[in-house]
């Protein structure tokens, strides 16, 4: 058993921490600028941030410690969209998914004294057709301009609009929960 | 638009219609004994029932009103798991379902003065391995009694041991929230 830090300030991942009956200490990590070589796969880019947020880390790490580090992408051909800045950029993001599947995939490092182990976990997730009426009300409402693709799956839009994923659910929320669970039993962690 | 009553005491399904901004109103339902002839494939049985449900309440059907009823089932070799009575069934449950893949079949029907409309949705959900201590865990710690096979999705058990799902992630909690927008906005109801 270690004690379990979580480098991310996303009240998702730290609400899906504690929906796995994990006890863990959320840390706030020196800020990295997330930049990526432009030769790396749009799917390799999040497993690659999760890494670099752990080295920023890296240092400072005890021995009854392991840090979890994350970073979740929407890709749509072979493009990543990132957190919109703006409600237009919003909608744009929206517009693009409708009536399409895109790939959420989620990076996560494991930091401790032994290392740094790096994993990835891959959703695919199929939108209906939305109107315009719909993403504007969506945008407005929920205001998704901290979620990368512009949307939450536990938000409507995820209810009404979603038709089917294939993977796992609570990857597209922010963290491969069972994948997690399960590399930290093997470390010894929990 | 109409005035909606959900037809159900689940709290999940009540949480899943507030999440899709929909107004409604729960009612309670003559009890009816939930029966359906054997020659019924498992499939069709949350369809049935969900209209057996409806027809328990159609003479009472005003014309600005609809009513919500659904059943859900967990169904793995062609036979349906309902909801345990005891930890031992719980448990009995559990270790079949682990694993393995399931279905979930979520059967609803709308009624209103036009009559009632039935559809059903199925998501395939795969199990990892559970242990003897994992099960023991959640049955213990979540009392899964008022869940079809004995699980919440949206529990410690759903998030640590399910590999992936296939279709709705919200038919598993108990409505395919997708497909019950579009038919509500279909027959004009929101």
């Amino acid at each position: 058993m270690k004690r379990i830090l979580l480098g991310s300030g996303s009240p998702r991942r730290k609400e899906l921490m504690s929906m796995m009956d994990i006890d863990f200490e959320p840390i706030k990590l020196n800020d990295v600028e997330e930049v990526y070589p432009s030769s790396l796969k749009a799917d390799d880019v999040p497993a690659f941030l999760s890494r670099l947020k752990a080295q920023s880390y890296y240092d400072n790490i005890s021995d009854d410690e392991v840090l979890v580090t994350a970073d979740t992408v929407v890709i749509i051909d072979d493009e990543i969209l990132g957190k919109p800045k703006t409600p237009t950029e919003a909608c744009d993001m929206l517009r693009r998914l409708s009536g399409a599947c895109h790939k959420v995939v989620t990076g996560v490092s494991l930091t401790s004294t032994d290392g740094i182990v790096t994993f990835d976990e891959t959703t695919i997730v199929e939108f209906d057709n939305l109107s315009a009426e719909d993403i504007a009300y969506y945008v407005e409402k929920y205001r998704p301009f901290d979620k990368a693709g512009s949307y939450g799956i536990q938000e409507w839009i995820g209810l009404v609009a979603i038709k089917k994923i294939d993977g796992c659910f609570y990857n597209v929320m922010g963290l491969p929960t069972r994948a997690l669970y399960r590399k930290l039993k093997e470390i010894g962690a929990i």
